[in-house]
């Protein structure tokens, strides 16, 4: 069993605009979970925004031993995420997982990836 | 809340020249500050160079549970941090915070991303 | 010695479809597996997925003082890891080990990469 | 002062073949080092291989305050480290340093970037 119960992901941006077929090559960002335990997990995923209250939140469940690759342009309850802003997201998980940012960028004609294993909280924090 | 009040980012470089519209697709680097908290973060950005004095702080606030984008190549006061040379940056807090680098280079035709969850201090370091 | 036992990563996606030649420009994603020990370390790595049960494990060797970078897209015991699908996997070391996750993204005519240094178990996990 | 005083890199490959003006878009792979001490740092690279002995160490200067990008295909003593072969790093400072790991690939036409700080040693390891 390997994880934490709370993350965190400053860096948020779903880019207006993309070039490829859809909907793999849609320019978008993905919150990968992964729960190793023997429990189903309830993951709350809150989204922050530089000028507005936070929004969420997201309810999701990842099953026990599986892994859940969320994309933030297909979150719609209760509300989208804008494309073309920033934002930061926060999740958190009644049992440990583990979570991993990535986007794909496809404004301009070639694809672009970044990706980082998210901060995880803990301890006393 | 989730975070700590130091990080560092020892990669940094604004790449000089881009390709695509302004100011988006302008080569810049970020740094991503989530603030969770329930008091606004005052935030003290300083910049280090290969082969001179640190310069700052820059100053910057992240109010209670919102994010901020700061874009380095929009930084002026003191000075402006120049394009096409190394640095790295330290960012201290008074209160916890999560801090995340991101680079969009656009220098050739097509844009190329990078991020990673910045380095927490923390502990007795 | 650096390291831990146990690693986690929760983004895994082996594109389908490559521009370039031949093994080293098709899509394709890595685990990098870092040993400093003076012992070979015995690494099994699961693959999770989102709606079937784990994989594996896949049995590897990294020898004391050596560095093994294994292509996920190369794995055929005990089956192939599918393209096109999102996945996940964890590492478990009988030697502390340090593993980073690479892609390399060929479907589009320039490639795309992202890394991170995976996500490390140990403590009271 | 922030830091640890050792850093693991599993990942390393300099790609073989460039796109652009030399130096800054020929394929690159860069250790970012930032020393925000008040002592200079000795550092100490070792670069280890899958197949054949370490080598190394390269031993670097990081003055205090200060920060260096070592660029790995500048390395030449005590030998070269090949193009287009894997390999990882180790780096060993005699104060407290932070690390990120960084490649520029612009074998294709569009350069592509990843980055990732390093894994820090410390503690008990």
């Amino acid at each position: 069993m390997i994880g934490q119960k709370e993350w965190a992901i400053p860096e948020g941006y779903i880019p207006d605009g993309s070039t490829g077929p859809a909907p793999e090559m849609v320019s978008h960002e993905t919150i990968c979970i992964l729960n190793t335990t023997n429990k189903d997990a309830t993951v709350e995923i809150t989204a922050f925004f530089p000028d507005r209250e936070p929004v969420g939140p997201y309810e999701k469940t990842v099953p026990s031993e599986r892994t859940k690759h969320f994309r933030l342009d297909e979150f719609d309850e209760p509300e989208e995420i804008p494309r073309g802003e920033p934002f930061a997201t926060v999740i958190e998980s009644d049992a440990p997982v583990v979570c991993q940012h990535t986007r794909l960028d496809s404004r301009q004609a070639e694809n672009a990836l970044l990706s980082t294993i998210a901060y995880p909280g803990g301890g006393e924090d």
